[in-house]
């Protein structure tokens, strides 16, 4: 294989020859490609953007970066928590930003074919005008991007009823770090034909090509009232079992999500007057059940609730349910007003949520770091949100603390020593790394990335990401 | 890399000291290996059949057949239809019939841990106790093993509702070439860290790994009455577009089958006096709607039916409903006494079944080869039956006349064509490797080979299945 390895500006020169008007070298579009939404920012700017406007484009940049060994990190949004999409020096960033179009929805067959730049929200907006949804649904949907869901297997809200990002998707069109094009999948509901590479690709973290289009299964929208259950407890730990209760009863809410004592604490804090009916303290869970059955499945939640020592309320008009989900939403924001935040996103099988929360109290004793944690509690996935800094901190240094790492890595090796993730829906980009082989295991680890090379031979897409 | 190629009968020396009493190489063990539920049959015995009763067993038979370059062919029940498991010539057989214990059911976690030789039947009898059950429902269920569904992903009925085999595992822990012992995907709902192994070994057809135990995703029983509808049509345009009207409506039923004219001809002979009320003539569609919506569901479709030019009626009493599932039960063993059947397997995109239906209708007056077809009407998931050779033809030979493969190349073909895929549920075993490059193109096809020799340095896991 000849090797074609140039200098910078030769890469610069080639690029701006195959692409004219489409290289951005300008100072803010560079800055902005290092860091993203986890705060993490890289060392230095990356070599230049590239705003691809289609797959020929695509596969310019690709056959550009393969043959001068250019590092290619695949961006559009710059919505991930793990540093996925972070680019530093020497690095060329390919921004899919623009190429965001429906290519297709299709009613008859259930399903869509897009650009991977399109919003997640703005392809949801399109869709419910055909009575239609797609079901991946992470709480970032309004501002991350359908590619950047699939190249992070995102999850959200409603998994566990609903599935996550690999159980929406039918078929990608993927361009190679050499810059040829492949279409994986089908548009069949079924179809068993070889390897299914879909599924690789999916949650693959731009390390193994580019999405360049993506065939998305769509499902009907529900019918009948979405049922909003509130609920208080004591601590968390009966919210938790509470939650584990309706899961072993064979109950499959859409919602359910679990604040701890301190995240229930942050909300009532930054809802100001509006939060005086909150507790003093305690844990919050908002549960949500949707289809037919809603109404039944709502009592007996809420008859759950109650012999599990909790004071819950079924919502009896819009408002009250908005209320409810907005108080969910604001945990964040809350948090944030308390110093720098961490957000970390473990998942343990549902029966060991309560000893993780148990665990994560240990931690926090233990470092002195403060980790809040709000919980998917329907399908067991965590974000412990460690807290350093100052309050009101948000937009600080992006450096975290090295105390603050170590208290992070005691969460993963918890959440690992429960049978659980280091990530259930964040993915590791570059700030799980280091944990990966303890997850994966040495053989696994070696295995995995054999196939990266498979796919990548000069290791040019997103090095330094999943694999330390 | 020390290679030890060694005779055959060295290898049964070594496998005999390593498995005391594992090791079996009686005639008519020998003899069945040869051939699956394909009706295909190898040109010769393997070496031996290596009953395998622990990891340990499958660890020592994969580190010899490894070091000896032996091809290895894993199997269980033999129920394959494309000849994925068929082992022949200098080929060492490891059967994982006797790896069939349940490990765990946990309602909490809502999974099951189990070994690969449990039949799927047996495993959602014994979840049927706890309220829960696995999805993945091949027409085999009784008589295949779960591991056999992964290896193959599975469909079957409920798939449009319920998913595929893909959707319902967590885990899996397999054996690879060289003996060592993995742990893929996780015991928790989410996890995204790293490639998405679990979903690259299903349907990987034993060419990639052992898989020794699995994580399955459980669901909790449906709530409510099953409703069961039966429609007839004038001819099979008419039910492929009521089953299409039926998707673009919104509505999901669990079960969504339809038999075309000859198919419906061959149950309405094959049940004899009880199937006096069978029309002469037509198409059959049988449709379950589940869940609390169901009866409402049931009058939706059933409008649709008429609507369409269909009669149709929901079944009053459960001995009604089992008649109408009888009736399509019935389908392959009516079919059977017309001739050899040859079941193909392909998959379009649901608003082209009707198409595919007037191209099959096609082929057959071009070829002179009977195709009857029924189909997964819900997942545009197709049948079509070559049948060949003398009426009750069943337990011939074994041998496909070229005239027959001839006309199944043209259904691949077509399906093709559509935008569909040469396999939906059943493999691509030894059966369907010559078209496996036209599906995939070349590029993807040399992908998916290099991505085996991650797997499988030496090539010894099912070779010559799925690629050529």
């Amino acid at each position: 294989m000849q090797t074609d390895r140039r200098s910078p500006d030769d890469v610069l020169t080639r690029l701006s020859e195959s692409l004219p008007g489409r290289v951005d070298t300008a100072a803010e579009v560079l800055t902005a490609a290092r860091t993203d939404r986890s705060g993490h920012r890289s060392g230095a700017d990356p070599l230049a953007v590239v705003h691809a406007q289609s797959v020929e484009d695509v596969q310019a940049v690709c056959r550009i970066a393969d043959e001068t060994r250019t590092p290619l990190v695949v961006r559009a949004a710059g919505t991930g928590l793990a540093g996925g999409a972070v680019a530093g020096a020497g690095e060329l960033v390919l921004d899919l930003t623009g190429m965001d179009r429906i290519l297709e929805v299709s009613p008859a067959d259930r399903l869509a074919v897009v650009e991977p730049g399109i919003l997640n929200g703005d392809l949801n907006r399109a869709l419910a005008e055909h009575g239609l949804w797609w079901a991946p649904d992470p709480a970032s949907k309004d501002i991350s991007t359908v590619g950047g869901n699939i190249a992070m297997n995102a999850g959200g809200l409603l998994c566990a009823k609903y599935g996550v990002t690999r159980e929406a998707v039918l078929g990608l069109k993927v361009v190679l770090a050499d810059g040829s094009l492949i279409e994986m999948g089908h548009r069949s509901v079924k179809g068993v034909t070889g390897y299914d590479l879909t599924a690789l690709m999916i949650g693959s973290e731009g390390t193994l090509g580019v999405i360049v289009e993506a065939t998305l299964a769509l499902r009907p929208a529900v019918p009948g009232e979405v049922v909003t259950l509130g609920a208080f407890f004591p601590d968390v730990v009966a919210g938790a079992a509470t939650a584990a209760a309706i899961t072993t009863a064979g109950l499959v809410p859409a919602i359910m999500e679990l604040a701890d004592e301190a995240t229930l604490a942050a909300i009532k804090d930054y809802a100001g007057p509006d939060g005086a009916d909150l507790p003093e303290e305690g844990a919050f869970l908002l549960i949500q059940a949707d289809g037919p059955g809603a109404a039944a499945e709502g009592t007996r939640m809420l008859e759950l609730v109650v012999a599990n020592g909790g004071t819950g309320r079924i919502a009896e008009t819009p408002e009250e349910a908005e209320r409810l989900v907005a108080l969910r939403r604001s945990a964040f924001p809350a948090l944030e007003r308390l110093g720098t935040p961490l957000v970390e996103d473990v998942a343990v099988p549902r029966t060991k949520m309560v000893e993780m929360f148990a665990q994560i109290r240990e931690i926090e004793a233990r470092t002195g770091v403060r980790i809040p944690t709000a919980a998917h509690a329907g399908d067991g996935n965590l974000h412990p949100i460690l807290v350093f800094g100052e309050a009101d901190g948000v937009g600080g240094s992006g450096e975290i603390p090295q105390h603050v790492w170590d208290a992070a890595g005691e969460v993963f090796r918890a959440a690992l020593d429960l049978g659980g993730t280091l990530t259930g829906e964040h993915g590791v980009g570059l700030l799980k790394r280091d944990f990966l082989a303890a997850e994966l295991g040495e053989v696994q680890d070696e295995l995995q990335r054999r196939i990266k090379a498979v796919f990548d031979p000069h290791g040019i897409m997103n090095p330094g990401k999943v694999f330390v």
